[in-house]
Protein backbone atom coordinates (compact mmCIF):
# COMPACT_ATOMS: atom_id res chain seq x y z
CA UNK A 1 0.00 0.00 0.00
CA UNK A 2 1.47 3.19 -1.03
CA UNK A 3 0.70 6.82 0.33
CA UNK A 4 1.10 10.80 -0.66
CA UNK A 5 0.47 13.07 2.12
CA UNK A 6 -1.02 16.38 1.10
CA UNK A 7 -0.28 19.30 3.09
CA UNK A 8 -3.04 22.37 2.60
CA UNK A 9 -1.62 26.00 3.64
CA UNK A 10 0.10 28.76 2.70
CA UNK A 11 1.43 29.50 5.75
CA UNK A 12 3.50 26.17 5.08
CA UNK A 13 4.76 28.27 1.42
CA UNK A 14 5.66 31.15 3.27
CA UNK A 15 7.87 29.40 5.79
CA UNK A 16 5.85 30.14 8.94
CA UNK A 17 4.75 26.77 10.25
CA UNK A 18 7.37 23.87 9.67
CA UNK A 19 5.38 20.72 8.66
CA UNK A 20 5.57 18.61 11.91
CA UNK A 21 2.52 17.17 11.00
CA UNK A 22 3.90 15.32 7.62
CA UNK A 23 6.48 14.14 9.64
CA UNK A 24 4.70 12.73 12.22
CA UNK A 25 2.00 11.30 10.04
CA UNK A 26 5.16 9.65 7.36
CA UNK A 27 6.37 7.72 10.81
CA UNK A 28 2.24 6.60 11.85
CA UNK A 29 2.47 5.26 8.05
CA UNK A 30 5.67 3.83 8.29
CA UNK A 31 5.14 1.70 11.02
CA UNK A 32 1.78 0.50 9.73
CA UNK A 33 3.70 -0.86 6.63
CA UNK A 34 2.62 1.77 4.62
CA UNK A 35 4.95 3.41 2.23
CA UNK A 36 4.94 7.18 1.65
CA UNK A 37 5.64 7.77 -1.88
CA UNK A 38 5.56 11.82 -2.15
CA UNK A 39 4.46 14.86 0.43
CA UNK A 40 3.11 17.44 -1.30
CA UNK A 41 2.33 21.06 0.24
CA UNK A 42 0.17 23.34 -2.09
CA UNK A 43 -1.49 27.05 -1.06
CA UNK A 44 -5.41 27.66 -0.14
CA UNK A 45 -6.29 27.44 -3.87
CA UNK A 46 -9.17 25.24 -4.75
CA UNK A 47 -7.85 24.08 -8.21
CA UNK A 48 -4.46 23.52 -7.05
CA UNK A 49 -5.61 21.10 -3.98
CA UNK A 50 -8.42 19.83 -6.54
CA UNK A 51 -5.27 19.08 -9.21
CA UNK A 52 -2.84 17.60 -6.34
CA UNK A 53 -5.66 15.27 -5.12
CA UNK A 54 -6.38 13.91 -8.76
CA UNK A 55 -3.06 12.77 -9.17
CA UNK A 56 -2.32 11.02 -6.08
CA UNK A 57 -5.42 9.28 -6.40
CA UNK A 58 -3.94 8.27 -9.76
CA UNK A 59 -0.89 6.77 -7.73
CA UNK A 60 -1.48 5.96 -4.75
CA UNK A 61 -3.64 4.06 -2.76
CA UNK A 62 -4.34 5.78 0.37
CA UNK A 63 -4.09 10.14 0.48
CA UNK A 64 -3.85 11.86 3.51
CA UNK A 65 -4.84 15.43 3.39
CA UNK A 66 -3.81 17.75 6.80
CA UNK A 67 -5.39 21.54 6.74
CA UNK A 68 -8.83 23.50 5.47
CA UNK A 69 -10.79 22.07 7.36
CA UNK A 70 -12.07 24.72 9.35
CA UNK A 71 -14.76 27.90 8.96
CA UNK A 72 -12.81 30.24 7.84
CA UNK A 73 -13.00 31.08 3.66
CA UNK A 74 -9.35 29.90 2.50
CA UNK A 75 -11.03 26.52 4.39
CA UNK A 76 -11.77 24.58 0.93
CA UNK A 77 -10.53 20.80 1.78
CA UNK A 78 -13.92 19.01 1.59
CA UNK A 79 -15.00 21.33 -1.55
CA UNK A 80 -12.04 20.26 -3.49
CA UNK A 81 -12.30 16.55 -2.23
CA UNK A 82 -15.34 16.33 -3.70
CA UNK A 83 -14.46 18.22 -6.94
CA UNK A 84 -11.78 16.17 -7.22
CA UNK A 85 -13.45 12.94 -6.77
CA UNK A 86 -16.77 14.37 -8.86
CA UNK A 87 -18.98 13.87 -6.02
CA UNK A 88 -21.78 16.50 -4.66
CA UNK A 89 -21.17 18.55 -1.51
CA UNK A 90 -23.28 17.58 1.10
CA UNK A 91 -24.14 18.74 4.86
CA UNK A 92 -24.01 15.27 7.07
CA UNK A 93 -26.69 15.03 9.95
CA UNK A 94 -24.02 13.62 12.37
CA UNK A 95 -21.14 16.49 11.34
CA UNK A 96 -23.96 19.04 11.81
CA UNK A 97 -25.08 17.18 15.06
CA UNK A 98 -21.15 17.60 16.32
CA UNK A 99 -20.65 21.09 14.91
CA UNK A 100 -24.12 22.38 16.27
CA UNK A 101 -23.55 21.12 19.68
CA UNK A 102 -20.42 21.95 20.38
CA UNK A 103 -21.21 25.77 20.11
CA UNK A 104 -24.47 25.34 21.85
CA UNK A 105 -22.56 24.49 24.65
CA UNK A 106 -21.26 27.75 24.62
CA UNK A 107 -23.80 29.57 23.81
CA UNK A 108 -23.11 30.02 20.01
CA UNK A 109 -25.56 29.86 17.46
CA UNK A 110 -25.22 27.66 14.04
CA UNK A 111 -23.74 30.15 11.02
CA UNK A 112 -23.19 29.43 7.49
CA UNK A 113 -19.33 29.28 8.37
CA UNK A 114 -20.20 27.13 11.32
CA UNK A 115 -22.23 24.84 9.06
CA UNK A 116 -19.66 24.55 6.56
CA UNK A 117 -17.80 22.18 8.41
CA UNK A 118 -20.26 20.04 8.43
CA UNK A 119 -20.31 19.46 4.47
CA UNK A 120 -18.55 16.59 3.37
CA UNK A 121 -19.05 14.82 -0.30
CA UNK A 122 -21.97 12.49 -0.74
CA UNK A 123 -21.13 9.16 0.05
CA UNK A 124 -18.27 9.57 2.11
CA UNK A 125 -18.21 9.49 6.10
CA UNK A 126 -17.24 12.45 8.65
CA UNK A 127 -14.69 11.79 11.52
CA UNK A 128 -15.28 12.94 14.73
CA UNK A 129 -13.25 15.50 16.12
CA UNK A 130 -12.84 14.74 20.18
CA UNK A 131 -9.89 17.67 20.03
CA UNK A 132 -11.68 20.42 18.22
CA UNK A 133 -14.86 21.61 16.17
CA UNK A 134 -13.88 20.32 12.52
CA UNK A 135 -14.24 16.90 11.44
CA UNK A 136 -12.25 14.86 9.53
CA UNK A 137 -13.09 13.10 6.04
CA UNK A 138 -12.97 9.45 5.09
CA UNK A 139 -13.74 8.73 1.32
CA UNK A 140 -13.38 5.82 -0.74
CA UNK A 141 -13.54 6.03 -4.68
CA UNK A 142 -12.65 3.28 -7.07
CA UNK A 143 -10.51 1.24 -4.09
CA UNK A 144 -8.51 4.29 -3.55
CA UNK A 145 -9.02 6.23 0.48
CA UNK A 146 -8.83 9.74 0.83
CA UNK A 147 -8.47 10.80 4.59
CA UNK A 148 -8.79 14.74 5.33
CA UNK A 149 -7.48 16.14 8.53
CA UNK A 150 -7.43 19.08 10.04
CA UNK A 151 -4.32 21.33 10.35
CA UNK A 152 -4.14 21.94 14.04
CA UNK A 153 -1.85 18.88 15.07
CA UNK A 154 -3.60 18.01 18.18
CA UNK A 155 -6.70 17.63 16.72
CA UNK A 156 -4.85 15.89 13.50
CA UNK A 157 -3.24 13.45 16.33
CA UNK A 158 -6.59 12.77 17.85
CA UNK A 159 -8.77 11.97 14.81
CA UNK A 160 -6.05 9.68 12.96
CA UNK A 161 -5.40 8.04 16.14
CA UNK A 162 -8.44 7.53 17.73
CA UNK A 163 -10.25 6.47 14.26
CA UNK A 164 -8.21 6.24 10.95
CA UNK A 165 -4.75 4.51 12.26
CA UNK A 166 -7.46 1.29 13.56
CA UNK A 167 -9.60 1.52 9.80
CA UNK A 168 -5.91 1.92 8.36
CA UNK A 169 -4.52 -1.40 10.58
CA UNK A 170 -7.77 -3.49 8.95
CA UNK A 171 -6.77 -2.39 5.34
CA UNK A 172 -2.70 -2.89 5.48
CA UNK A 173 -1.66 -5.59 4.14
CA UNK A 174 -0.39 -7.22 7.54
CA UNK A 175 3.59 -5.72 7.37
CA UNK A 176 5.38 -4.56 10.01
CA UNK A 177 8.51 -2.10 9.62
CA UNK A 178 11.58 -2.24 12.08
CA UNK A 179 14.53 0.10 12.13
CA UNK A 180 17.98 0.25 13.78
CA UNK A 181 20.84 2.69 13.90
CA UNK A 182 24.34 2.85 14.62
CA UNK A 183 27.26 5.66 14.81
CA UNK A 184 30.77 5.62 13.08
CA UNK A 185 33.09 7.95 13.62
CA UNK A 186 36.78 8.45 11.53
CA UNK A 187 35.35 7.29 8.27
CA UNK A 188 34.56 9.35 5.53
CA UNK A 189 31.09 8.98 4.50
CA UNK A 190 32.30 8.65 0.27
CA UNK A 191 34.38 5.32 1.69
CA UNK A 192 31.31 3.95 2.94
CA UNK A 193 29.55 4.49 0.07
CA UNK A 194 30.39 1.30 -1.83
CA UNK A 195 30.11 -0.94 1.51
CA UNK A 196 26.30 0.53 1.47
CA UNK A 197 26.10 -0.27 -1.71
CA UNK A 198 26.73 -4.15 -1.03
CA UNK A 199 24.55 -3.85 2.04
CA UNK A 200 21.71 -2.64 -0.05
CA UNK A 201 22.70 -6.18 -1.79
CA UNK A 202 21.64 -8.61 1.30
CA UNK A 203 17.85 -8.19 1.03
CA UNK A 204 15.06 -5.63 -1.14
CA UNK A 205 13.53 -5.21 1.86
CA UNK A 206 16.07 -3.78 3.99
CA UNK A 207 17.34 -0.16 2.91
CA UNK A 208 20.45 1.60 4.81
CA UNK A 209 21.13 5.04 4.44
CA UNK A 210 24.31 7.40 5.85
CA UNK A 211 23.29 10.42 7.34
CA UNK A 212 26.60 12.52 7.80
CA UNK A 213 26.29 14.61 11.35
CA UNK A 214 30.06 15.58 11.59
CA UNK A 215 32.68 17.37 8.86
CA UNK A 216 33.17 14.83 5.70
CA UNK A 217 37.17 16.11 5.33
CA UNK A 218 37.67 17.32 9.44
CA UNK A 219 35.72 14.93 11.77
CA UNK A 220 33.76 12.42 9.56
CA UNK A 221 30.64 11.08 11.86
CA UNK A 222 27.82 9.41 10.09
CA UNK A 223 24.30 8.01 11.52
CA UNK A 224 23.81 4.53 9.68
CA UNK A 225 19.99 4.35 9.32
CA UNK A 226 19.37 0.41 8.77
CA UNK A 227 15.31 0.27 7.84
CA UNK A 228 12.37 -2.01 6.33
CA UNK A 229 9.24 -3.93 6.47
CA UNK A 230 8.27 -7.68 5.91
CA UNK A 231 5.13 -9.78 6.62
CA UNK A 232 5.98 -9.71 10.25
CA UNK A 233 7.66 -7.53 13.02
CA UNK A 234 9.87 -11.02 13.79
CA UNK A 235 10.88 -11.35 9.96
CA UNK A 236 11.31 -7.46 10.08
CA UNK A 237 13.63 -7.28 12.85
CA UNK A 238 15.82 -10.31 11.98
CA UNK A 239 16.54 -8.60 8.55
CA UNK A 240 17.51 -5.06 10.01
CA UNK A 241 19.74 -6.95 12.68
CA UNK A 242 21.36 -9.81 9.70
CA UNK A 243 21.80 -6.06 7.74
CA UNK A 244 23.46 -4.43 10.40
CA UNK A 245 25.69 -6.95 11.80
CA UNK A 246 27.09 -7.76 7.92
CA UNK A 247 27.63 -4.04 7.49
CA UNK A 248 29.29 -3.58 10.91
CA UNK A 249 31.51 -6.50 10.64
CA UNK A 250 32.58 -5.16 6.82
CA UNK A 251 33.44 -1.64 8.51
CA UNK A 252 35.77 -3.02 11.22
CA UNK A 253 37.33 -5.18 8.21
CA UNK A 254 38.27 -2.24 6.07
CA UNK A 255 38.05 0.77 8.83
CA UNK A 256 40.33 -0.84 11.72
CA UNK A 257 40.34 3.04 12.86
CA UNK A 258 36.37 3.38 12.94
CA UNK A 259 34.09 4.13 15.87
CA UNK A 260 31.44 2.69 15.89
CA UNK A 261 28.48 3.08 18.98
CA UNK B 1 9.03 35.21 -9.87
CA UNK B 2 7.70 31.65 -8.52
CA UNK B 3 9.38 28.79 -6.88
CA UNK B 4 9.26 25.51 -6.20
CA UNK B 5 11.18 23.51 -3.63
CA UNK B 6 12.06 20.05 -4.04
CA UNK B 7 13.48 18.27 -1.04
CA UNK B 8 14.88 14.71 -1.72
CA UNK B 9 15.50 12.14 0.63
CA UNK B 10 13.82 8.97 2.07
CA UNK B 11 14.44 9.58 5.44
CA UNK B 12 11.30 12.71 4.89
CA UNK B 13 9.05 10.36 3.88
CA UNK B 14 9.55 7.70 6.84
CA UNK B 15 9.19 10.59 9.27
CA UNK B 16 12.64 10.47 10.74
CA UNK B 17 13.43 13.93 9.61
CA UNK B 18 11.30 17.18 9.85
CA UNK B 19 11.42 19.10 6.32
CA UNK B 20 13.03 22.79 8.45
CA UNK B 21 15.14 23.02 5.41
CA UNK B 22 11.52 23.43 3.31
CA UNK B 23 11.18 25.97 6.02
CA UNK B 24 13.87 27.89 6.16
CA UNK B 25 13.97 28.29 2.00
CA UNK B 26 10.85 29.14 1.51
CA UNK B 27 11.03 31.81 4.41
CA UNK B 28 14.12 33.35 2.63
CA UNK B 29 12.52 33.36 -0.79
CA UNK B 30 9.27 34.72 -0.13
CA UNK B 31 11.27 37.70 1.87
CA UNK B 32 13.08 37.79 -1.58
CA UNK B 33 9.58 38.49 -2.97
CA UNK B 34 9.46 35.09 -4.69
CA UNK B 35 6.04 33.09 -4.02
CA UNK B 36 6.52 29.43 -3.36
CA UNK B 37 3.78 27.41 -4.99
CA UNK B 38 4.59 23.72 -3.89
CA UNK B 39 6.51 22.20 -1.71
CA UNK B 40 7.09 18.36 -3.08
CA UNK B 41 9.08 15.84 -1.33
CA UNK B 42 10.59 12.72 -3.19
CA UNK B 43 12.31 9.51 -2.69
CA UNK B 44 15.66 8.85 -3.91
CA UNK B 45 14.65 7.56 -6.83
CA UNK B 46 15.63 8.68 -10.11
CA UNK B 47 12.66 9.03 -12.41
CA UNK B 48 10.47 10.17 -9.41
CA UNK B 49 13.09 12.55 -8.84
CA UNK B 50 13.31 13.66 -12.83
CA UNK B 51 9.53 13.57 -13.07
CA UNK B 52 9.04 16.51 -10.59
CA UNK B 53 11.36 18.25 -11.55
CA UNK B 54 10.08 18.35 -15.14
CA UNK B 55 6.97 19.25 -13.39
CA UNK B 56 8.57 21.97 -11.47
CA UNK B 57 9.83 23.67 -14.81
CA UNK B 58 7.07 23.75 -16.62
CA UNK B 59 5.17 25.55 -13.47
CA UNK B 60 7.85 27.16 -11.73
CA UNK B 61 10.61 30.02 -12.78
CA UNK B 62 12.83 29.22 -9.99
CA UNK B 63 13.12 25.66 -8.24
CA UNK B 64 15.22 24.90 -5.28
CA UNK B 65 15.72 21.38 -4.37
CA UNK B 66 18.03 20.20 -1.03
CA UNK B 67 19.33 16.49 -0.85
CA UNK B 68 20.91 13.99 -3.10
CA UNK B 69 24.58 15.93 -3.73
CA UNK B 70 26.63 12.91 -1.28
CA UNK B 71 28.94 10.67 -2.46
CA UNK B 72 26.62 7.60 -1.11
CA UNK B 73 24.55 5.15 -3.96
CA UNK B 74 21.20 7.11 -2.92
CA UNK B 75 22.62 10.31 -3.87
CA UNK B 76 21.27 11.03 -7.57
CA UNK B 77 20.04 14.96 -7.94
CA UNK B 78 23.07 16.05 -10.08
CA UNK B 79 22.40 13.20 -12.26
CA UNK B 80 18.25 13.60 -12.54
CA UNK B 81 18.75 17.25 -13.22
CA UNK B 82 20.94 16.32 -15.81
CA UNK B 83 18.50 14.10 -17.18
CA UNK B 84 15.57 16.43 -16.94
CA UNK B 85 17.16 19.21 -18.63
CA UNK B 86 18.60 16.99 -21.16
CA UNK B 87 22.20 17.70 -20.68
CA UNK B 88 25.05 15.46 -20.59
CA UNK B 89 26.61 14.68 -16.99
CA UNK B 90 30.06 15.74 -16.90
CA UNK B 91 33.02 16.08 -14.26
CA UNK B 92 33.17 20.14 -13.78
CA UNK B 93 37.45 21.51 -13.19
CA UNK B 94 35.92 23.94 -10.49
CA UNK B 95 34.15 21.25 -8.27
CA UNK B 96 37.32 18.69 -9.03
CA UNK B 97 39.68 20.88 -7.90
CA UNK B 98 37.32 21.85 -4.67
CA UNK B 99 36.39 18.42 -3.38
CA UNK B 100 39.93 17.00 -4.14
CA UNK B 101 41.54 19.95 -2.32
CA UNK B 102 39.07 19.28 0.66
CA UNK B 103 39.72 15.20 0.73
CA UNK B 104 43.65 16.06 0.24
CA UNK B 105 44.17 18.68 3.21
CA UNK B 106 43.14 15.54 5.12
CA UNK B 107 45.18 12.88 3.55
CA UNK B 108 42.61 11.00 1.59
CA UNK B 109 43.13 9.81 -1.92
CA UNK B 110 40.28 10.69 -4.41
CA UNK B 111 37.57 7.89 -5.58
CA UNK B 112 34.48 7.48 -7.76
CA UNK B 113 32.52 8.32 -5.05
CA UNK B 114 34.25 11.44 -4.47
CA UNK B 115 34.58 12.35 -7.61
CA UNK B 116 30.89 12.01 -8.57
CA UNK B 117 30.19 14.73 -5.82
CA UNK B 118 31.85 17.06 -9.10
CA UNK B 119 29.61 16.02 -11.66
CA UNK B 120 26.94 18.00 -12.89
CA UNK B 121 25.33 18.67 -15.97
CA UNK B 122 26.98 20.25 -18.97
CA UNK B 123 26.44 24.03 -19.12
CA UNK B 124 25.35 24.58 -15.59
CA UNK B 125 28.01 25.87 -12.55
CA UNK B 126 29.02 24.40 -9.33
CA UNK B 127 28.42 26.65 -6.18
CA UNK B 128 31.21 25.87 -3.40
CA UNK B 129 30.46 24.51 -0.61
CA UNK B 130 32.19 26.58 2.57
CA UNK B 131 30.47 24.56 5.05
CA UNK B 132 31.07 20.88 3.53
CA UNK B 133 32.55 19.07 0.07
CA UNK B 134 29.54 19.08 -1.68
CA UNK B 135 29.47 21.72 -4.23
CA UNK B 136 25.79 22.78 -5.36
CA UNK B 137 24.59 23.71 -8.81
CA UNK B 138 23.23 26.42 -10.92
CA UNK B 139 21.52 25.16 -14.00
CA UNK B 140 19.17 27.34 -16.31
CA UNK B 141 17.05 25.94 -18.71
CA UNK B 142 14.98 27.83 -21.24
CA UNK B 143 15.06 31.06 -18.97
CA UNK B 144 13.99 28.61 -15.50
CA UNK B 145 16.53 28.23 -12.51
CA UNK B 146 17.30 24.93 -11.12
CA UNK B 147 19.34 25.29 -7.59
CA UNK B 148 20.92 21.73 -6.38
CA UNK B 149 21.62 22.37 -2.44
CA UNK B 150 22.58 19.73 -0.13
CA UNK B 151 20.43 18.47 2.31
CA UNK B 152 22.46 18.91 5.51
CA UNK B 153 21.14 22.50 6.46
CA UNK B 154 24.52 23.93 7.74
CA UNK B 155 25.49 23.56 4.21
CA UNK B 156 22.30 24.01 2.53
CA UNK B 157 21.93 27.90 4.00
CA UNK B 158 26.01 28.38 3.62
CA UNK B 159 25.71 27.49 -0.25
CA UNK B 160 21.77 29.78 -0.38
CA UNK B 161 23.34 32.76 1.63
CA UNK B 162 26.38 33.07 0.50
CA UNK B 163 25.77 32.82 -3.39
CA UNK B 164 22.11 31.68 -4.52
CA UNK B 165 20.57 34.90 -2.37
CA UNK B 166 22.32 37.42 -3.94
CA UNK B 167 21.93 36.06 -7.69
CA UNK B 168 18.27 35.80 -7.09
CA UNK B 169 17.86 39.35 -5.29
CA UNK B 170 19.26 40.22 -8.93
CA UNK B 171 16.84 38.04 -11.00
CA UNK B 172 13.64 38.82 -8.75
CA UNK B 173 11.39 41.67 -9.87
CA UNK B 174 11.97 43.94 -7.09
CA UNK B 175 9.42 43.24 -4.89
CA UNK B 176 9.08 43.75 -0.75
CA UNK B 177 7.50 41.23 1.54
CA UNK B 178 6.05 42.41 4.80
CA UNK B 179 4.11 40.95 7.79
CA UNK B 180 2.23 41.52 10.84
CA UNK B 181 0.52 39.63 13.57
CA UNK B 182 -1.82 40.08 16.20
CA UNK B 183 -3.24 37.51 18.77
CA UNK B 184 -7.25 37.64 19.05
CA UNK B 185 -9.07 35.86 22.05
CA UNK B 186 -13.13 35.37 22.95
CA UNK B 187 -13.95 35.35 19.49
CA UNK B 188 -14.30 31.60 17.87
CA UNK B 189 -13.17 31.77 14.35
CA UNK B 190 -16.27 31.12 12.40
CA UNK B 191 -17.53 34.04 13.43
CA UNK B 192 -14.34 35.55 12.15
CA UNK B 193 -14.97 34.25 9.25
CA UNK B 194 -16.72 36.99 7.74
CA UNK B 195 -14.64 39.82 8.63
CA UNK B 196 -11.64 38.03 7.58
CA UNK B 197 -13.15 37.55 3.88
CA UNK B 198 -14.13 41.74 3.80
CA UNK B 199 -10.39 42.13 4.59
CA UNK B 200 -9.38 39.78 1.91
CA UNK B 201 -10.89 42.20 -0.36
CA UNK B 202 -9.11 45.55 0.67
CA UNK B 203 -6.19 44.85 -1.64
CA UNK B 204 -5.16 41.88 -3.51
CA UNK B 205 -1.40 42.26 -2.69
CA UNK B 206 -2.71 41.48 0.76
CA UNK B 207 -3.31 38.04 2.47
CA UNK B 208 -4.99 37.72 5.97
CA UNK B 209 -5.04 33.98 7.53
CA UNK B 210 -5.93 33.19 11.10
CA UNK B 211 -4.30 30.32 12.95
CA UNK B 212 -6.38 28.89 15.96
CA UNK B 213 -4.22 28.23 19.01
CA UNK B 214 -7.00 28.02 21.76
CA UNK B 215 -9.92 25.74 21.31
CA UNK B 216 -12.86 26.65 19.12
CA UNK B 217 -15.80 26.86 21.57
CA UNK B 218 -14.28 26.35 25.00
CA UNK B 219 -11.27 29.32 24.65
CA UNK B 220 -11.40 30.82 21.42
CA UNK B 221 -8.21 31.77 20.68
CA UNK B 222 -6.23 32.93 17.38
CA UNK B 223 -3.14 34.47 15.51
CA UNK B 224 -4.20 36.38 13.35
CA UNK B 225 -1.60 36.80 10.16
CA UNK B 226 -1.48 39.85 7.73
CA UNK B 227 1.18 39.60 4.86
CA UNK B 228 1.87 40.28 1.22
CA UNK B 229 4.45 42.12 -1.11
CA UNK B 230 4.42 45.05 -3.01
CA UNK B 231 6.95 47.13 -5.34
CA UNK B 232 9.06 48.51 -2.34
CA UNK B 233 9.13 47.56 1.25
CA UNK B 234 7.33 51.22 2.40
CA UNK B 235 4.48 50.41 0.29
CA UNK B 236 4.34 46.85 1.68
CA UNK B 237 4.36 47.47 5.30
CA UNK B 238 1.66 50.43 4.51
CA UNK B 239 -0.50 47.96 3.23
CA UNK B 240 -0.24 45.19 5.68
CA UNK B 241 -0.88 48.50 8.13
CA UNK B 242 -3.68 49.77 6.45
CA UNK B 243 -5.89 46.00 6.46
CA UNK B 244 -4.54 45.10 10.15
CA UNK B 245 -5.83 48.87 11.23
CA UNK B 246 -9.36 47.85 9.69
CA UNK B 247 -9.68 44.30 10.49
CA UNK B 248 -9.27 45.12 13.97
CA UNK B 249 -11.53 48.12 13.93
CA UNK B 250 -14.11 46.10 12.16
CA UNK B 251 -13.59 43.54 15.25
CA UNK B 252 -13.60 46.22 18.35
CA UNK B 253 -16.90 47.39 17.03
CA UNK B 254 -18.51 44.25 15.92
CA UNK B 255 -16.93 41.90 19.07
CA UNK B 256 -16.52 44.39 22.44
CA UNK B 257 -15.72 41.12 24.00
CA UNK B 258 -12.61 40.61 22.08
CA UNK B 259 -8.92 40.91 23.55
CA UNK B 260 -6.65 41.98 21.05
CA UNK B 261 -2.93 41.94 21.54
Amino acid sequence: MDAWIISIGNELLIGRVVNTNAAWLAKKLTYLGIAVKRIVVVPDVEEEIVSVLREGLDKADVIITTGGLGPTPDDMTNAAIAKAIGAELVVDPDAERWVSEKYRQRGYPMTPERLKMAQIPRGSRPLYNSAGVAPGIWAEVAGRIIVALPGVPREMEAIFEEQVEPLLKARAPGRCFAEDLFRLAGVPEADLAPLIRDALKLDPRIYVKSHPKGHETGAPLEEIHIYGSAENCEEARRLVELVKSALIREISTRFPQARID
